[in-house]
């Protein structure tokens, strides 16, 4: 049987989503709880590689288990798994799926927040939720430098360096800035995003509000396909997967 | 010197404001920071003794010191302490006032919000942060509930058995229940809180949602002051200080 699975993580004490030597994972959580229900051998795909302290909201992964037979029925699987995840990863859903769906390359689009606490002093509720710039951001030009990344091209300029994907276009259909409150919130959909490419995009968004580049200046930084003309990469605590679309 | 002191604290990680022989508190944890600038002798006062695992947005507390000159400009103040706290607390502001102010007997008006995590599953965000029930509340149910608390009111119905204040008069100046998402609010202003009074009344609003109190018995067990005919003590984690006025 193959499921896919709705979940949501605080990424604050994980070391990404991918399974590593050193660390605990939110794949290897999955996977230790999957196994509490199905036994060995099931194998747990996710859409998305997220980093060290970066959040989900919204994510898919699947299960795929060794028996062709479902062992429990998929509505009451979320509170099964619930019962051995911590509580800072929540199962909402369940369904199975045909044997051919890939969680990772059946995704159409994606939608991250990257969340700045733009208090004066930092929030406390925020803390490993937010990157805090204590100096007041300027939410409507950092919009309209958002805009700018709308459109297909080529985003060489807004993936880490060493990174090793061959094909770097991407199309990006929605990008805007705004401001709750202490809060500004910088939302980003793609057909697929690069390595660290929306990190590097909120680095850049805060130079273009400290007026370290200008507006005009991200098309030709896109353009010219250098790593080193945008804005740094910025803390993986601020970001959060929020929309998966298969 | 005297200056008052606005904070907000996650009080996950806290045995509450007040000093205890054993756990940390926001009350501790402030005196040390207060030492580090002023020295020793700094007497902190709290405008509220919050419980362990309670939250605040807004608190006020005072930092008395031993000499009567300013050591610091009392807008460094702020970002001085900070830098010897941990990030689920921050000091906001600080301002000197008269010897004669004091942080709890001046207070008019609090106001408080119990959080509820309404989603069939918990939120991963909100762990330590609300109370979770998966069944959906009936908010505008509540919400009339939340309404006959208005008034100038004995409240020992709503009051921790074995509390040994003797006027359990208080004037509820405002209650309301909302919804926003998956989250319902419980909001309440008072001149003054009896010992677990919020949280005793989120565990009475509960019960009238899940039918087993009908919204015309509040009256009837505010006027009886009987603490058994209330619902239960909410868990502290749903609680928010967030407004205190003087």
């Amino acid at each position: 049987m193959k499921y896919l699975i709705k979940i949501a993580y605080n990424g604050a004490n994980y070391c990404g989503w991918q399974v590593q030597k050193n660390g605990v994972s939110v794949q290897g959580e999955m996977c230790r709880a999957a196994k509490e229900i199905f036994g060995d051998g099931v194998k747990v795909t996710g859409c998305s590689r997220t980093d060290s302290g970066v959040h989900a909201r919204e994510y898919f992964c699947t299960l795929e288990t060794l028996s062709s037979a479902p062992v429990i029925p998929e509505n009451q699987l979320p509170r099964a798994l619930n019962r051995y995840l911590s509580e800072d990863i929540t199962v909402f859903s369940a369904k199975a799926v045909d044997k051919s769906f890939h969680a990772r390359y059946d995704v159409k689009e994606k939608t991250y927040e990257y969340v700045f606490d733009n208090g004066e002093q930092r929030d406390p509720f925020l803390f490993g939720r937010a990157w805090h710039i204590p100096k007041r951001l300027d939410e409507a030009k950092m919009n309209a430098a958002a805009k700018c990344f709308i459109g297909e091209y080529d985003f060489s300029a807004f993936m880490a360096s060493g990174s090793s994907v061959t094909d770097t276009v991407r199309h990006v259909t929605g990008a805007e800035v705004t401001r709750e409150g202490d809060k500004v919130i910088f939302r980003v959909t793609a057909n697929g995003f690069l390595y660290n490419m929306v990190r590097i995009m909120a680095g850049t968004l805060r130079d273009v509000s400290i007026g370290k580049l200008a507006v005009g200046d991200i098309k030709s930084i896109i353009l010219g396909g250098d790593r080193k003309k945008a804005g740094l990469t910025a803390p993986p605590d601020g970001l959060y997967l929020i929309k998966v679309v298969y």
